[in-house]
C-alpha cells in the first residue's frame, strides 16, 4: 500500500498535495515526495521518513506550480531511502510518476530496457514504468502510458506528469485503488476519499483498467481500448474520519474487510504454473535447504499463532522438525539452536522488540534468519539473511487481522517451497495446495459476504462472560487466534483449548449458559470433535460452531453453525479465522469498546 | 501406600480385618489379603482386584480364628497380581507379613537369602521380610523381627502374625504410619485411625523405630532396643469421615501435606552418593541413551505441565531437544517421531486414554517408550519399555497434587540421568542438584509451616473474578500449573501467561483490581519480570508475588508476596507450586465448592 495524489488547477499545487499527503499516511509513511511541473521543467522533492520530513524538505527548497503529484511510501521494492521514494523518473527526467501497487514483471521490463541502454538509479518497481512509458513516448503521451501500463503484470494506481505535455496529470489504475475529484478551481487525483474530500465532494470512482485525463477545467475517462466513456459523478456523504476509514466504522473492520486484497498481493508472482514456488527474496539454496536439520519458529501474540499453523505444515510438508516458541521465552532458555537450525521471525511491523532479541540470540548461535514480516526496511528484514514479506499494506488497527492472514499464506509459501526441495511431498500435492492456495481470496469475500450472519450472532452473545474457544489441531491453532482477537479488543476472558484437552481439568469452568465456539474444519478429526463438543453440550454450553459447508450435520449437535467454503483442510485456517475476527469486532463493538484502540495495548511492541 | 490392619481378641477377626480395609481403600486397592491364625496353621486368603474380590473369596473359602492381619495393596515392587498381594510367608508357613512401604535394599537382601537355599515366590519386597524373619528366627519370633527390620533400609509399616507365638500380632514402623488401637475385647492395628475408629477411641500413634507387641489384653510397646516405653493414649474425637482425611477437611488438602513424604519415597534410594542416579526399572543403556537424538514428553493436564518442566530440565541437562505435546494433539499430528526418538508419557493412574492411545502411536513409529506413572502393572507400566515410578501413593481428590510434585521429581531425576551418560553435565553439578533435591522435602514442609499465610490471602481474593498467573521460564511451566488448579476447583476462570508475552494482547483484560499471581524464582529472570509487574499494576493490577526468601526486595513491587526457601533455580518448581496448591484449595474452599470432586470432572479420563 501506499498513497498517491494529483492535482492540476488554478492555485498552487504544493499545499494541496502536502494536505492530501497527510490524509494518505495510514497507507505508508516510510518515504513520500512531489513533483510539480515548473518553468518548463518537472521539480522532484523526495525524502525519506514521515511526512513532516517532505514538509521540511520543501520550506528549505521551495517548489511552485500549479499541477503536481505526490506519494507517500509503503516500501515494497527497496527498502526506505530518498532514492527509492516517489515520483520516479525517466533518465532525461521529463517524466514523473508515482505509483502504488506492485509490479510482478519488473525484472523482466528492467532487464530488457537495460539492454536498450536505459540506466536506473533506484530498486524500485515504479522506475521500470516511467523508464517504459519514456521508451513508448512517441510524441503523443497518452499513447504511450497506454503501451506503457499494457505491459505491466501486477496492481497499480499510477498518477503521471511529463514536460512534454504539461496540462494534463493522467492517472490509471489495475487493482489498486484511485478516485477522481472534480473540483470548482481545479481537479484532483487520490488513492482514496479523505485526500481531496477538502476539496470536492464530487468524485468519480475509477475501475480497473480505466484512465483518466485530468486538464485545469476538465476530466475525461477513458477504458483500457483508449475510448471515452461516461462516468457518474459519486457524491461522497462521509464525514473526512469515516473517509479514513473506507466507509467502515473502524480501521480493524476495514482491515478484516482488506483481506481479499492482502491474502492475493501477498501470494502475487509467487505461484507460478506448475508445482514451483517462487520466493524472490529468499536466497537459501536446495543445498542450504537439505542441511537444515531443525527450524525454529519465533514470534510474539498473534504472529505466533500463525508460527503455530507453520509449525504443523512444515513438519507435515518438509518433515523438518519444528518448534513454535514464544520470542520472550526462547529468549532466555538457551534453546538448542545451532548452525544447522533455520530460524523463522514473524513480526508485522519488524520492530517487536521480543522479537528481535530472539533473533539475534538465534542468530549468535549460528542459525541462519528467515524474516516474515510485512515492512520493508525494517530492522528484523535488515538483520535477517533471508525475507518473505506479506504484502498486507499497512495495520493500523491495534489487533491484527490482515497481518496474520498473509503470515499464514507465507508459511504455506514456505512449507510448500521446503516440502519440493526436499522431495517430501509429489509435484501433484503441491499444485492441488497451490490451487487451493489461489481460490482463498475469493473465499475469503465469500465470507465477509456473509458477515451478517455473525453479526447477528455477536449480537445475540455480546453479553458473554467468559469464552472457550476449542479445536484440534490446525482448529486448535485457529482457536488460539480468535480467543486472543476477543480478548484484545472486547475484554471478554475467552480461552482457547485443544479440544481433547479441556476434560483434564478445564471443564470445571463450563456451566450452563458458558459461550463456547468450536472449530471443525478438519475432516478427519470431525468424529472426535463431535464427542468433545458432546461434552460441552450436556453440561450445558452454548456452542457456536464454524463449519465447512458440506458440514451441514453438525448444526444437529450445537446451536449456531458459522459456514466457511468448502477447503483443503491444510489452508481452513485462512478462511476459519475470518469469522472469528468479525466475532470479535461485533461483539466489541455491542460492548462500546473502543475497538481500533483496546485499553493497554500498542500496536508494535518495542519495548521487552 | 498401602493399607495394612491387624487384630487380636475374643471375636471373629475376619469381619473385623474386612472392615478396616475397607477405610483404608484410599491407601491402595488393587488386590488385598489376609492371614488368621486357625488350628495350629496359618490361613491366607489374598487375591488381586479391589476388597470386593477378597469378600467373595473369603465367602467360597472360609477362614475363622481371633487373630489376624489384612493387607490393601497399591502395588510398587511387582505388578497388582494373586501371588504378589500381601500377606506374605516365609517358605514354611509359619511367618505371615503385611507391609506398606518400601524396602530400597531389597534385592540385596533376596540374593543374599537365596544364596541361604531361601526359595521366592513372588516379585515382591515384602516377601524378603517375611524369609529375613524366618531367618533370623531362633525361638523368639520379638527378637527375630528386632533383628530382620534393623537390616532393612526403606520405609515400612509392618504387621507379623506366625504359628510360632500365635497370641501375638507384632508390628513395627519406619516412615510409614503405624497405629495401635486399644479395644474392651481385644486390641487393634492399623495405617490408620478410620479402620478401627468403630471399635475403639483410644490409639497408640506409633513412632519411627518402635515396636508394638499386641496381644488380647495388652499391648506393650519398646524401642529400637527392645527396651519397654510408656505411650500416651491419644483419644480420637474426629468422626469417621474426618478421618479418613487424615483430620483434613479434604482429600485434597491432606494430599497437598503429603508431598514432602511423597518426595522423599519418590526420591528414596536413587540418589546414592556422588554424583549418580539410580533408576531401577528404566534399562535404558548408555549406548541407547546416546542413540536419543530427540525426545517427546506426551501426557494431559497435570502431567503435561510436569512434561513441560521436564522439557526445560532435559534440555538443559543432557542438551537433547524435547518436545513436550499434548496426548490428544500429539497422536493425531503424525508428529516426526522415529526409532531413535525417546517418547516419555506421563500418568498419574497410568489409564488415561489420550495418553495411552499417544504411547501406542509413538511405538508403532518405533520410538521407545519411558513411562512417568504412580499405579504400578497400569496400561501404561505395562506397555513402556521403561517405567520410572512415582511413589506418591493413591490420589483420591480429582485436583493432583503430589502426583504433580512427584512428576516433577521424576523429571529431575531422569534429567540428571541423561546428563550424566552423555557427559553434558559435570559430576559436581549433578552433585550439587542431587544435594538440592534432598532438600526439597524439608522445604516443601517449611511452606507447609506457614500455610496460615496461603490462607489469609485466599481469604482476601477469593471473589476474584478473573485471574492471571505470570511467570517466565520454568516459573510460566508452574504458572500454568497454579492455574490449572485454581480453575478445577473454584471454577474461578484464570490463565498463564509467559510475562513477557502478556503485552501482546491479554494485557487488554487487566483492569482495577484484577488478581495476578507472579512467579519469580528464576534469578536471571527477576529484572524482567519486575518489568512485567509493572506493566500490570500500573493497570490497576493487584499482584500477590511467589518468591524465593532472599528476595525481599521485592515487596515494594507487589501487594502481597509468599515466601519460599531459597534453592537452586532448576528446582524451584516444586517449591513455588506448593502455594498456588494451597490458595487454589482455600479460594475453593471460601467460595463452598466441592473441592474434592470439582464439577464435570473424573479422576483419572478413560475416555478420549
Amino acid at each position: 500500500m501506499c498513497g498517491i495524489v494529483g492535482y492540476i488547477g488554478d492555485g498552487q499545487a504544493t499545499p494541496i498535495l502536502l494536505e492530501g499527503l497527510k490524509r494518505l499516511e495510514y497507507r505508508g509513511y516510510d518515504s513520500a515526495g512531489v513533483a510539480l511541473y515548473e518553468d518548463g521543467k518537472l521539480q522532484i522533492r523526495k525524502t525519506k521518513g514521515r511526512l513532516t520530513a517532505l514538509e521540511d524538505l520543501i520550506k528549505r527548497e521551495c517548489v511552485a506550480g500549479s499541477v503536481g503529484i505526490g506519494h507517500t511510501r509503503w516500501a515494497t521494492h527497496g527498502e526506505p531511502s530518498d532514492i527509492n521514494a516517489h515520483p520516479h523518473v525517466n533518465s532525461k527526467g521529463t517524466i514523473a510518476v508515482v505509483h502504488n501497487g506492485i509490479i510482478e514483471n519488473y525484472m523482466y521490463l528492467k532487464e530488457r530496457l537495460q539492454q536498450e541502454g536505459y540506466k536506473f538509479v533506484s530498486d524500485t518497481d515504479t522506475e521500470v514504468i516511467a523508464q517504459l512509458i519514456d521508451y513508448f513516448y512517441k510524441g503523443d503521451i497518452l499513447d504511450a502510458v497506454i503501451n506503457a501500463v499494457s505491459r505491466l503484470e501486477g496492481s497499480y494506481a499510477l498518477a503521471i506528469l511529463s514536460t512534454y505535455e504539461p496540462d494534463k496529470v493522467i492517472a490509471v489504475r489495475r487493482d489498486s485503488p484511485l478516485i477522481v475529484g472534480l473540483g470548482e478551481d481545479g481537479n484532483y487525483l487520490a488513492s482514496d476519499i479523505p485526500a481531496i474530500l477538502k476539496h470536492t465532494r464530487n468524485v468519480y470512482i475509477l475501475e480497473d483498467g480505466e484512465i483518466a485525463v485530468l486538464t485545469r477545467d476538465k476530466v475525461t475517462v477513458l477504458d483500457s481500448l483508449g475510448k471515452e466513456i461516461k462516468k457518474e459523478v459519486f457524491e461522497v456523504k462521509w464525514d473526512v474520519e469515516a473517509a479514513e476509514k473506507g466507509g467502515y466504522q473502524h480501521f480493524m473492520l476495514k482491515e478484516i474487510n482488506e483481506q481479499p486484497k492482502a491474502v492475493r498481493d501477498t501470494l502475487a508472482g509467487r505461484l507460478p504454473d506448475g508445482s514451483d514456488v517462487k520466493l524472490d527474496d529468499i536466497k537459501l539454496s536446495a543445498d542450504d535447504i537439505n542441511k537444515i536439520n531443525k527450524i525454529f519458529i519465533v514470534a510474539c501474540g498473534t504472529a505466533y499463532h500463525a508460527g503455530l499453523v507453520g509449525k504443523n505444515l512444515i513438519e507435515r510438508l518438509a518433515k523438518i522438525p519444528v518448534e513454535a516458541d514464544i520470542a520472550s521465552e526462547f529468549r532466555y532458555r538457551d534453546p538448542l539452536v545451532d548452525e544447522h537450525s533455520l530460524t523463522i521471525v514473524i513480526s508485522q511491523s519488524g520492530e517487536t522488540a521480543d522479537t528481535l532479541a530472539a533473533m539475534r540470540e538465534a542468530k549468535k548461535k549460528g542459525s541462519r534468519i528467515l524474516a516474515v514480516t510485512n515492512v520493508v526496511g525494517s530492522s528484523v528484514a535488515r538483520e535477517a539473511d533471508d525475507v518473505l514479506y506479506t504484502w498486507a499494506g499497512p495495520e493500523i488497527a491495534v489487533a491484527s487481522t490482515k497481518a496474520y492472514t498473509t503470515q499464514l499464506v507465507s508459511m504455506y509459501l514456505l512449507a510448500i517451497k521446503l516440502g519440493l526441495e526436499r522431495g517430501t511431498i509429489t509435484e501433484d500435492y503441491a499444485e492441488m495446495l497451490k490451487s487451493e492456495l489461489r481460490q482463498l481470496s475469493e473465499k475469503i469475500q465469500k465470507i465477509l459476504d456473509n458477515q451478517d450472519t455473525v453479526q447477528k450472532l455477536a449480537d445475540n452473545n455480546y453479553t458473554a462472560k467468559d469464552v472457550f474457544f476449542l479445536g484440534r489441531g490446525l482448529d486448535y491453532s485457529v482457536s488460539m487466534e480468535g480467543s486472543l482477537k476477543l480478548k484484545e479488543i472486547s475484554y471478554i476472558h475467552s480461552e482457547a483449548y485443544a479440544a481433547g484437552e479441556l476434560k483434564h481439568g478445564t471443564l470445571a469452568l463450563i456451566e450452563n449458559g458458558t459461550l463456547v465456539i468450536a472449530l471443525v474444519t478438519q475432516k478427519h478429526l470431525y468424529d472426535k470433535m463431535l464427542s468433545n463438543i458432546k461434552e460441552v453440550t450436556t453440561r450445558g454450553a452454548h456452542v457456536i460452531a464454524v463449519a465447512l459447508e458440506s458440514m451441514r450435520e453438525i448444526e444437529k449437535a450445537v446451536d449456531d453453525v458459522i459456514y466457511i467454503p468448502d477447503c483443503a483442510e491444510e489452508v481452513a485456517p485462512v478462511l476459519a479465522v475470518i469469522p472469528l475476527q468479525l466475532l470479535a469486532y461485533y461483539m466489541a463493538v455491542a460492548r462500546g469498546c473502543d475497538v481500533d484502540k483496546p485499553r493497554n495495548l500498542a500496536k508494535s511492541v518495542t519495548v521487552e
